[in-house]
């Protein structure tokens, strides 16, 4: 018997940019990423769109359109591919066959460009299309919400929805290039604007304790009705920069062990996205996923109880809505497919392994664990229920 | 406007490994493969197989299954689930789809195992569906065919066809181990045999001189009817090495420039797969291509005549059929879909960028180029219709 050992070290970089107006005929940012490479001009762009921002941004596919007309060295490849935005792009399996049709019909090659603009949802399913045509097509992505922005767009994954199962095909896959455009955030509604915080306050509060400090002071300035930009921009800089290091340092990219940090509060967050019907965003799941394990981690005795009352004051004063009544449905039946216990265990099967959960151990001190304890998390959703009232009553 | 830039390290390693009877109880590799990592036991195994093997082992299935059972660290996700053999394997949509469902269903996650066994289309159909299940599901390839065993299942590609294309959809994904079991080689029809041989013939000629004098050596032991087993044996060793070494050492592992050395001949010959309706195999269609592109560069006076003989005098003594009518169908409509040369473009859409053809300076000696005579490629076919007459008549 013999054996040959295989070793492959594959290096991927790139840039997350931070740009105003990236579809100004003025700001060379775009052309000069796509130009940057030593293929033969021109270099092909294939647009795909959130459906969403065309309310919004009539003029937007115009101005794309334009924009790459202009530039010389760039060409659209065929007309840009419209997807509905939000989990439906996710869930509607014919989204990303559309694109991978429009890159056959267009002779989209691998080193041409899609080009996606959007939020989280569409940037997925653009960035699966993408990653599997021709064994993975450059993309570039256009983030236009804070949560995409912070937290899914500058990182390396992508995914739709199969088998009634969030994510359940996707490929590990950097990006080409991130651009971030601070102008698209002003047209989010109050829900989606204040949604993507709750991914900054996760990664606060098991990397950065400065930065929840932060959070803490630019709270009401966040907040909606104030919608300061100037803190929302510097939230989303922090925030990414934060998702962008753990990624690169953390020593496993592509998730092939079994911890996964960044996934705080994540395994409640899905699974209430599902019982609710989507009904809740992501950010505002994300937010009752960090809440319920943090109640969890207090009443376990591993973080303190002024610790946990910063986390729920921070978030309500966010405007954050801590309970909702699929908290509670089954939660004596953790086998029920409508029982938050469910969102355990698909997470576990997703990311394979032991089961293996991000506590808190104070603020910006995340810790892994190995076991849940049902009885403590029955105490958890008990305490949440009993803080809305309370806040409502106040 | 900021930037972060970002630079991923992802470090892959596998082994490829040589036995005989994989699936004996007594045969401890695969298990100690599966048992290697860190995860709780059991390790759940998915085994996926290609249909045309159980016509030549009616058991196989059965033992494949009792070597999961017998083992205690080991267990069997679910009824194993059989593939069509050969390129209708890749042509169906529905294949993968099957693939997952069955993931699905049986809670596979991405610290269990897809256990794929077959020809090369069965295993890049699986690899397909395992590397796009919940991001990325373990792979154990058994290739059970001289050209998988050489060639395909010890890289890291996985495809299936679309929009009538071939490989359009894809990924680049290490797999977890391989294992070359020599014993299934000994019921292949004598194509198939000889197909993978031409993938020994191609890297030979681009690589090693030394490799290529052996196959001279040994090509009536290795050809039919002879059929040595061991002849066999060490050209896959020898050709298996070859294609590791250039994958983890020419620096693109996932090609994501324009180079593609181990594509030699390959541009012709998937086009005359396409052409002939995947009557010729795919390694038939290699040596084809072979040819096509070592005649080409004898008459554009890069290989010298003695060298381009050899080359001619190997393939035809290895049994391969040099020509086929497809070769010259159209030949004087470049953009007729059924002309060779559409298969040029059809490999630059696919690669990207820049045309890059692998030519012959020598044996062992590839180099490349960046453009395509048609009327030199014209006279080579004439030369190889040529070939065929004297062939014929010796």
């Amino acid at each position: 018997m013999q054996t040959i050992h295989q070793e492959l070290n594959v290096r991927f970089r790139y840039d997350v940019h931070f740009t105003e107006g990236v579809f100004d005929v003025e700001n060379n940012l775009l052309a000069e990423i796509i130009e940057r490479s030593e293929d033969p001009f021109p270099r092909r762009v294939l647009t795909v769109i959130d459906e969403g921002l065309l309310d919004h941004y009539p003029m937007l596919l115009k101005s794309i359109l334009r924009y790459l007309n202009e530039r010389p060295n760039l060409e659209s490849a065929g007309p840009p591919i419209t997807i509905p935005g939000g989990e439906a792009a996710k869930n509607d399996p014919t989204a990303s066959n559309k694109i991978q049709n429009a890159i056959y019909e267009n002779g989209v090659c691998r080193h041409s460009y899609v080009l996606a603009v959007g939020g989280g949802s569409v940037l997925d399913v653009a960035g699966y299309a993408a990653a599997t045509a021709h064994r993975g097509i450059r993309l570039v992505r256009v983030p236009t919400t804070v949560l995409s922005q912070n937290d899914s767009a500058v990182g390396v994954k992508n995914g739709i929805n199969a088998f009634g199962t969030k994510n359940f095909l996707g490929t590990f896959t950097p990006p080409y290039a991130v651009i971030n455009d601070g102008s698209f955030l002003v047209t989010l509604e109050d829900r989606d604007w204040r949604a993507g915080i709750a991914e900054a306050v996760k990664v606060a509060l098991i990397k950065d304790p400065v930065f929840f400090r932060k959070l803490e002071e630019t709270a009401q300035n966040l907040a909606p009705p104030v919608r300061s930009r100037e803190a929302m921009e510097a939230l989303i800089y922090r925030c990414a920069r934060l998702h962008l290091e753990h990624i690169s340092q953390a020593g496993d990219p592509f998730e092939m062990g079994s911890s996964r940090p960044l996934d705080f509060g994540h395994w409640a967050a899905h699974q209430l996205e599902q019982l609710t019907g989507f009904e809740l965003r992501h950010g505002e799941a994300v937010a009752i996923g960090i809440v319920l394990d943090s109640t969890y981690s207090y009443l376990r005795g591993m973080l303190d109880e002024r610790d946990w009352l910063r986390i729920l004051h921070l978030l309500t004063s966010l405007g954050f809505d801590l309970f909702v009544p699929e908290l509670e449905q089954h939660l004596n039946e953790p086998d029920h497919p409508k029982s938050i216990f469910q969102g355990l265990e698909a997470f576990r099967e997703h990311l394979g392994g032991e089961l293996t959960i991000m506590l808190l151990e104070g603020i910006g001190k995340g810790v892994e664990v190995h076991d849940a304890d049902m009885n403590v998390y029955r105490e958890a959703v008990a305490k949440l229920r009993a803080a809305r009232v309370v806040a409502e009553n106040v």
